[in-house]
Order: structure tokens, then sequence, then C-alpha cells
């Protein structure tokens, strides 16, 4: 079905420049740096890397992105001013995203001028440019509201005045499929066609797809779907569209999409859905009983592509949708062993802790099997006292008092913060016995007030095996110090 | 153009079966009551309540909703086996979403059957539901990867063994809008037939606007799209793409779509990405200067549609993209008179901020403000020290000592956590100067160690004035303490 598009589809990725808009969020110069590298390695055509005309530090990091060799050529936004054009000049870009009002709305109430004005400041813009020996795209702002003849007339001048390329943007999100079918193909054919959609209504890929079929030959995107306001059209879904629903060969190296997702949601502290499509945390995890089961003996009944394929893996996690299959596979994996009696009585204890709406950890199901098998199970480690202190002139500090192996330890130690310090107490005490690592460390939003649940997950390793395990309480250290003890508990039992 | 679509377009919403699949979530009967009757408040057609097998839990909540009179439909989700149709009988659900695999792949890997067992256990199970009293809405799952005609004959037999209504499952997001135009037209024929997407490749909203042109009368939705994996088709995306896109009036009442979207993620623990479109905390915040500019101006210009119109309002936050605009409408708010240079100069100094990775609160604003116009700025409330203890036997305490007006005052409080002690002897010690109010106190969530830096923002009142402040350090306990301290500085001054 590859006939629908161009033969060569390209990509200009704008997640440092409208990305960068989403507010709150704000890159450093070498974040810039880093992401830029990486969206180049990928196969990304084009690089949006800034606004050149916004800030010194938006500059400096312009500048070291473009200076760097990078085989993806390097674009910057610019206003119709020849300040904006020498600002992108002088970072050294290859080429600019000249952006033009072309909505009589944006013209008349945004700009406050009249479409010839608009017009001489765009053809002025494009002919400064071009001697300043860059790159043009040219780019109608608000053109899904335009007045398409009114549109087809600027960017059929402006490629007479030396544009190269021109950008259909649907500023507000208010394209459908049928007018991109529409008011696509008369532009395409003026020179290469790039689109640009945002999301408000939620139809960023729906007419991104629809534009690239109906001519357009370049799609603006950015990793996550950042963007402001609803954002942009993610990367991650055209990609996987083109290439999983219509056989499409993007030349984009698939298996580096999830590494450069979490780079991305990292170092713009965005976190993403956890339902977002192909890298949200959820979207290869599965809990169901129907579709676990599914899973567990062919996987593609309920994965539309192999995980590995964007670089992720599979999870199966427990709930109260769990059937006996799931809870039989994890038992597995934990080396127990339970005969049908003893999994049915399991499953449905996995099911109520489920109805009570709690996640079920590793360690939940462990101290289930425990109890179900009746495993005789005595903790290694069982704490005594414990105490942190935080304040204005003291360094944080923490002390505890454990029985390990009926071993009286008391130990204290400072750290970063008060959870910090209770971390690393717990360590200490326990470092004699096993060498336990805390690989992550987590903590969901906390919204509402002071006084809300504070749910902390950790993982922990020893030896190569993993562990999650959960503490929920109204005191956020309290919360760290039951998780990190539930699962080195739960660690140090040797069951293999 | 509203004649793409059927006359009467309804919503089965699969929050409370589909959307509570999402791993991790688990709601409790009374949050699923509450859940249920918002849904029908708002105008949803049909309300999938849960899947009666699951649990006892998800039974009694089937139960208490559908016996309360909802205006909806109370449907539940069932396979093809006589004990999950007593189930749902005996919950009292007015219909059941009987799902039958009709891919060979799940006919073969999953079920290990046969297609004339799949099709037999199918007509034994909709004549059993009908015996019991039941509505059926007969479901075909994977059928974007089963064989059409295979598809077509289990509907036609159901139809004729008593099923009312048909739906076509994408149950692992493959379908495309070619593939929804040349399979739904035959099936729409035969009876009343829903669509239901999955989002894995991001196609959920493009797959059902799709099937719905081509003659599928019922969308399956989730709020927030939340769902297994990638989730299901958002309701409130649908919803606004019809009306605002096609002018097809939904009867949804539009501006409940916020609240239920919060009220969502409030019970299921899911956040919503801030970029989600229409219900994302910044579908309707402004900061790039050239957006924020065009908003002042007229808000058509960056917005889809008015934030109101789906209960939400419009913000507009400063960072390094912000222009002189929205900094000289931010200072206005705040009763601070600038004249041109010095404007550009807090602009500068805002920019800079940004450049730092800062979001810029209210309390920022003030302080650059303060700085250029040269105003007198000590604070009201310094604090001379703070102390912070919890632990395992005791009660989590906090002490501090202020100079409230250059008067020391030292106090003490508990609390349901050390952060909760904190606020509370802050607020004590404040509160006979004056009464501030804590209205909201966020953290965002904490990834990778316990080393992080955790950001806390706080929105305090004080005779209805409202402002936002922001603390960020390795320590939660200190990073609240100095959002709160900045926040109330601000908001004593009295600058009015």
């Amino acid at each position: 079905m590859s006939v629908l598009f161009a033969d060569n589809l390209r990509f200009l990725d704008t997640t440092l420049r409208d990305g960068e808009q989403t507010p709150g969020v704000s890159l450093k110069p070498e974040q810039k740096f880093e992401i830029a590298s990486r969206l180049s390695d990928i196969g990304v055509d084009v690089i949006e890397a800034g606004s050149a005309a916004a800030s010194d530090g938006e500059r400096e990091a312009i500048r070291r992105i473009a200076d760097a060799g990078l085989s993806a050529e390097i674009c910057t936004f610019v206003r119709a001013l020849r300040t904006d054009i020498d600002y992108a000049a002088d970072c050294n870009a290859d080429s600019i995203h000249l952006v033009i009002p072309v909505s009589d709305l944006h013209i008349a109430k945004k700009m406050r001028k009249t479409r010839d004005e608009v017009v001489a400041m765009a053809m002025d813009a494009v002919e400064y440019a071009k001697e300043r020996g860059l790159i043009v795209e040219l780019s109608g702002e608000d053109a899904s509201r335009a007045d398409q003849k009114f549109l087809h007339t600027i960017f059929s001048q402006g490629v007479e005045h030396g544009a190269d390329r021109l950008c259909f943007c649907d500023t507000v999100g208010l394209l459908t499929p049928e007018k991109a079918a529409e008011y696509i193909p008369p532009l395409a054919k003026i020179a290469p066609l790039s689109i640009h959609c945002h999301d408000d209504l939620g139809f960023a890929v729906t007419n991104t797809m629809a534009a690239l079929k109906a001519g357009a030959s370049c799609a603006h995107v950015t990793v996550n779907g950042l963007g402001e306001r609803a954002g942009n059209t993610p990367f991650e879904e055209v990609v996987m569209g083109l290439e999983v629903l219509y056989g499409y060969h993007t030349r984009i190296r698939k298996e580096l999409l999830y590494p450069l997702s979490s780079l991305v949601s990292r170092h713009t502290g965005v976190p993403l859905a956890v339902n977002k499509a192909i890298v949200g945390e959820m979207a290869f995890t599965h809990e169901s009983g129907i579709h676990a089961h599914g899973v567990i003996r062919e996987p593609s009944t309920y994965e539309s592509v192999k995980p590995e394929m964007v670089g992720r893996k599979r999870r199966i996690v427990l709930g109260k949708h769990s059937g006996s299959a799931s809870v039989e596979a994890a038992l597995h994996e934990m080396n127990y062993k339970a005969d049908d009696r003893q999994l049915k009585e399991i499953v449905k204890r996995v099911k109520q802790l489920g109805d009570e709406g709690k996640r079920v950890t590793d360690a939940d199901l462990m101290a289930v099997a425990d109890a179900v098998l009746a495993i005789e199970c005595k903790p290694i480690i069982r704490m005594r006292q414990f105490t942190a202190v935080s304040g204005s002139n003291m360094i944080p500090t923490a002390s505890v008092t454990l029985l390990v192996n009926d071993v009286e330890m008391t130990g204290a130690a400072t750290g970063d913060g008060p959870v910090d310090a209770a971390m690393e107490v717990l360590r200490k005490c326990v470092g004699d016995v096993a060498d336990i690592r805390l690989e992550e460390y987590h903590v969901d939003a906390i919204s509402g007030g002071t006084d809300a649940l504070v749910e902390v997950t950790v993982r922990l390793s020893k030896d190569g095996k993993i562990i999650t395990s959960r503490g929920a309480r109204t005191d956020i250290i309290m919360a760290s110090v039951e998780a990190m003890i539930a699962g080195m508990n739960r660690l140090l039992r040797d069951r293999t």
C-alpha cells in the first residue's frame, strides 16, 4: 500500500523548538545538544533546533548543534524579520523555518496588518534569507483557516522569490482528513511541502497521515508529541504507523525510538502518559487475565508490534484482572511451585489485593504465596526503631536499629535529604549481610494536600536478581523505609 | 458536513472495564459508582461497568451501578460462557458486551479452538443471554485481522440467534481508515454496529472516526483514553472532533468533560500527559511569546475551542519564550507599573530564569520586578530555624522560629508526615498576622534516585488573592518550606 505516499518521505523534528515551547519546559544548551545528536543518529532529516531570536542561551545551543557536523540539516524558527534571519545565519544554521501568518484572523487580529503587508514582509524575508545563504522553508501559519487561494498565491510568490520548500501549518489543530485531501494536492505541486499539525482536538496523527497521503512529502513531528498546548504530531506514532500499518520503509532506526523518548522525557521533565502509544510505560504491559493469557501463549494476539522493535520489553503485571496463567507465570519466575488448588487460592488473594485498589508488586505476590503454601517466612530484617531529622541548620540525618538475623544493629547516616539519609542508613546496616542495591526510587506525583497518601516504589537488586516493592503512607520517609525493608526481606530469602 | 455520520451517534463508555484494565489500576466499588453516575450525567448512552466474572468486588460495583436507576444503559463484559452470563444477569446488568475471538490467530493460538467451535460457543451464549433477558452486543475480537467473510457470517448468524447489536473490535490497534472504509459498510448493514479501537500505534481516533464515517453508529470510548497497553479511543477527543471539526451535535454535556476527566484521573491514580488534548494540564496554557501575544489580543488565534466550552480556563505562564506582551499582562495583574525600558529588562531577566531551565512562578516574577523597579522589599517573614523529625515510634513533628515583622515567633506542630507538620507550623506562626490558606500542594513525580531534586509548587491564597510559588531542593521538607515562605512573603506585601 506504499503507493499512497511519496517515495522519499522526510521528517523534520521540532522537539527542540515547538516541543520546548511546552509551558514550563526549558532545555539547557547541553541538553539540547544531546537530544539533537540522538535525533540525527535515529535518522531525522531536519532538526529544528530552536528559535534563534528567543534568548542568548538559545543561540548558544543552536550554534553548538549547527557546528557539530551532524548528518541532519539544522534549522531554526524565524519570523519575517531581518533581525531574526541574522540571528539564524549567525548561529550557522543550514536552514530556516520562516513562519508567516496566512489566515485573515492571524493577519488582522494578531499582526494587525493587511494581506499585502504580510506578503511584502514574507518576500523580503525570503530574499534576505537567500542572500544570507540559508535554505528556506516558507511556512503558512494557521493555514487550515486561511483562504486557500491566498495561500496558493503567497506560496507561489515565495518560491519565485527563492523559497526552497513550503509548509502547511495546522496551528490550532482544526484540519480534517477531508480538508487535507482537498487543500494539500495543489500546494504540493508548487514545491516540496511539509505538514505541521497540532493535537488540540486529538487529530494530529489523523491529519498528518492524511496530508502525507495527499502529497505532502515531509512530516513535522516532535518526540513524545511534545509541544504547545496539546502538543504536536508524535514522531514515534507516524513512523510506526507508516511502517506497520502501511508497510512503508521510513529509514528511521526504530529500535532507538524508546531510548530517544526516555531521554526527551528526562531532559524536559515532562512525564509521559502511562498509556502513550509505543513509548508509554504500559504500552507493552499486560495485566488482564484474558490478555496476559493470550500473550503468554502467543504475543502477537495482543501486541501490534514486537516490543524489541522499538527498543522495549514486554511486562506481565498482576492485579485484580489477573487470571491463573499470569499468576502461574510469575510464580514460576520466582521459583514457587503450587498445585492447582494452591494456585487457585493465590489467584483469589491477588484479586482481593487488586479489589482494594492496590498494585500487586513482586513482594506482595511473594507474601501471598508464602501464606498459601505455608512457607515459614520469618523476616530476616526487622525494624526496632527509625528516626529522621531535617532542618534549616543541620545535615539531614537518620538512625535506625534493625534486627538482622536476630543480631541487633544500630547505625546512622546523613544524606541529601531525610529520605536519602534513611535509604543510606538501611543500606549501611544491611551491607554486612548482603550487597543490595537501590536500582530505582520512584514517587508518584503528589497532588492535593500535604496529608495525601504518598506511594513509594523501589526496585532493588542483589546478585542480578531484581525485585519491586511498595510503601504507602502519608509520611514520605516512612513510606520509603517500608518499601525498602519489605523489598530487602524478599531479596534476602534464599529460595533458589 | 454532518451528512458523513449516522443521525444518532451513540457512545459506549468502557472506562470502568477496558479503562480499569490499565495495569496498576483498580477502582473500588464506590469509586466506580461515582464515575458511572457522572458518565450518565454527561450523556453517555451505555456504560460498560466492568467484567462481572473478574472478582467479588467487581460484581458488587456492577450491581450497585445497575440498581441506581441511572439513565444510561448498564452493560458488562462477558466471554461466551454461561457462567459469565449468569454473573452479568445476577448483577442486574441491562446488557452484555459479548466478546468472541474472530481472527484465526486468536481462535487458534489463544483459544486453541476451530472456527466452528467458536461459532457454536457464540450462538449458545447469544441464545442463553437472550433467555436471561439481556440486551446483547456481539463483539468480534481482533476483527481487523479476521477473515472478513467469516466475520460477516458469525455476525449474521449472531443476529439470527438474537443479538441486538454488533461491535468491530480493533483489539491491537491495527486498523487503518482505508480498511475501515472497506470493512465497516457491509457489517453495519447487518445490525447497529459499534467501533472499538485501541491506540497501540496512535491511530485510535483516526480509526474510530473513519469507522463512524463508514456507517458505524456507536463509538466505544474511555475517559482520558485509559485502557490496556496504549489505551482506548479517548471520549473527549471523539466528542470534540465531531462537534468542532464536523459540526455534529452529540448531545454530550461538553462543559462536564474536564471535571469528568479529573475525577477519573484522581480515582484511577493515572496522571494525564500535560499535553493531552482537551483535558491535559497545558491544553489551554500559553507560554511562547508569539502565541501568548496572539491569545491576549484574540484567543481564537491560538485556541481551537474556548476553554470554558469543556469546563476549563485559559492560563498564560512565563518562561524563556515569553515576550513583552505576556510579561506586561502578568505585571499588570499584579499591580506593577513598568516603563518600556524597565519592561525590557524584566523580560530579559525572565528569559534568563527560563534559560536556566526554571519555571517562572508568580513569586519569581515579583522578585524580578522588585529588583528592576528598585522596590524596597524587606521580607515580612524571615526564618531563623526550622527542624522536622519523623520516625517509627513518634508523631511527625516540626518546629520553626520566624521573624514576622521583626517579632520573633516560635511554634511547633505535628502532622500526618514531616511535610504536613512543617506546613502546619508555618500556618500557625503566621496565622496571627494573616489568614493564608494552602490551596494546593504539588510535588512532581520523583524518579531516579533518592538524591534527585524535588520540585514543590504551592498555591496560596489570602483574601481571594492567589499566588504560586516554588521550592526546589534535594530535601522534600526544605523544598516545601522554601516554597511556602517565598509565597507567603509575596502575598503579605500590600501593593494594591
